[in-house]
């Protein structure tokens, strides 16, 4: 069966992730719709990529994900349908797909021109939906748009390198719901500048010269008996599951004893460097 | 496959949600359920009405539509099954299916009578769900309530116009995620008194002479390359995706620099006018 | 059709479940997943418990209810996968499934020992819906993991007597999306020791000598017309859908008015006592 995502920033409340989960009911019968989140920061680009980058890869090859974020059409906002991994995605043409493409080449972009017929303020439930149920019914991407080769460009999402190679100049590019802070310094780029050396990520006043593969392992689970063991509150560097240097608090919560966010007092694109010997 | 959705203020958190969906699945094997919102302020009847009869409209003909607010059965608030629009809503009679019908006539309304065998203070899950399964079955009204005609009524939801006719006065009825604020003027309502004449939209201090057809019409794209273009943060009147007058920030974000509703001081009732010269 | 549960800490905003959903599709084409809720408050085992276990009964036979919290597997914090009450539940042993089993025994139960070729932080998304995705083609426990009788145990959720039987002891164990408290005394267990004797709840200042079936039943709808009736705000304690004492605020709203638990000045853990005459 056909499965189409949703990752929009219309938030909870709102009747907006309802009228268009009605919209593609009233087109196609078989189908899954899928929630991946609602609750993006609205406009917020960076973090939609973030999401349905890591959302998507445990969808089936063929699933169709709208992204429904910054999308009204405007001269400088056209929309696009994607093939990218064998995955269909139909975004607008804000930058998010070129924080998607980073590492995979898209296999086909289209500009959708759909629109002659369709004057609307809420794009996601009149075009979007119209083209993935398309989609969904095995239409293919020729037919709603144009090809095209030039998308706009995000860049300033990259880690980088100092000259001697001895620093790398991350930030941070979300904040999840433990307060976890996630750098945008993969474990890839990481480990290929690193070369075995030891190293110190500092972020505010924070530094870490350890990077575990799980949060428990920050803990000794075989300290003696009797004394105290260091564990609820504890901060640790991770490579988290979507492949990422996560700065953490052992079983944080936002809302009692705060998370690393609130605690590091590190927001979005706050820098983190890290430094080797 | 018959749709149920559910339109609630139980919130995101709570098994109440959960159990209702349970209890449906419980009862029907094939049957697609489709949350439209969990979140609507407590017992907050306008919000309901505004989420629900903007959002059915997108479903198939013949969904059923549970709304799941100030529900609990007491002798000034009974329990409703209704046809309206070809559509079925399941809801207390507190007022709200006034404001879903006021455009179009409900062609059935049964007050409902199965619950001689169920005590309940839970009567989403206990009543509303075997009304909902019963219609999806292809069950009748006529079964599960004896018809009725008179409904209770709000009417405080409706704009007026003054007598020469020069002045709308109407109200907030809905704060958005983007904090934008959604009056109770319509563009249909606007247009019968408007009948082409220049006018003021005034709300607290701010005031507009223009409604655009989308956000995005507020900017100005062919602004010159050296100039700064007036964009995020701009303040606007737009005809919604609802069809009504909306007071909006462009590309606004309740969480950092605010929205309509915070930037312009505007809640839930407060006064909308507009004045025709 | 297969059913599998979702209630997790994961927040609505972060991919987690989205991740989680397309894994299981990825798996099964035949499946319905239901969120019961995303939003339990970060590793808190007693909410995720007292969540599930008043969602999941209503449920059918064979349902399979996906745990996700605190779930990172430690040298202290195994994986179960539990049979009980015709459901399947598959959680970490934190205690969690002590308070699910405290008034029906568990058929099976087995710790689950997949994980020899699996590395991950993310056990939710590569343990537990491997778990449920084998139980829903019909696969055994057994295959799975190995038996075991002794689990975890979570104590402090109960109420104690007195010994002369005069006083029960209890707390606070959850505050609902409406600010109610519900407390850890059942109605059974209330009556077990009211033995029809006149009573008095106490929780800081506020007392209660009446326990109502239903929230309006607090409200005296025969009220002369000319007076006032109190109604909006008025508390009172219920017996709640879930079958526990909860301290109430009629038609209450916490981010307006308040609720109980911040009109009361009522937490988590908090002592709610009731005395016997």
């Amino acid at each position: 069966m056909a499965i189409i995502t949703l990752t929009t920033d219309f938030g909870e409340k709102d009747y907006f992730a309802g009228a268009v989960k009605g919209a593609i009911y009233s087109e196609l019968d078989q189908v899954r719709i899928v929630d991946i989140s609602h609750s993006i920061t609205p406009f917020h680009i960076s973090e939609a990529a973030y999401t349905i980058k890591n959302a998507y890869r445990s969808f089936p090859k063929g699933s169709i994900h709208i992204i429904g974020i910054d999308s009204e059409l405007t001269p400088e906002n056209k929309h696009l349908a994607v093939k990218l991994d064998d995955h269909y995605f139909i975004c607008a043409n804000n930058g998010i797909l070129s924080l998607l493409a980073s590492e995979i080449n898209p296999e086909k972009i289209v500009e959708i021109n759909i629109h002659d017929k369709i004057e609307t303020n809420f794009p996601v439930l009149d075009v979007f939906v119209k083209v993935a149920c398309h989609l969904a019914r095995g239409g293919t991407l020729e037919v709603i748009g144009k090809t095209v080769t030039e998308i706009k460009y995000l860049k300033q999402y990259e880690p980088t390198v100092n000259s001697d190679k001895k620093q790398i100049l991350g930030h941070v590019i979300y904040i999840d719901n433990y307060g976890n802070v996630i750098t945008n310094i993969s474990r890839k780029f990481f480990e290929n500048v690193r070369k075995g050396r030891d190293f110190t990520i500092r972020a505010r006043n924070v530094s870490f010269s350890e990077i575990h593969e799980a949060y428990s392992h920050a803990i000794n689970f075989e300290v003696e008996k009797d004394k105290r063991r260091e564990e609820d509150g504890k901060k640790l560097a991770v490579f988290n599951s979507a492949g990422y240097i996560e700065l953490a608090i052992y079983k944080s919560n936002l809302k009692t004893v705060g998370g690393a966010s609130t605690l590091f007092g590190l927001d979005y694109l706050d820098t983190v460097t890290i430094n080797f010997e």
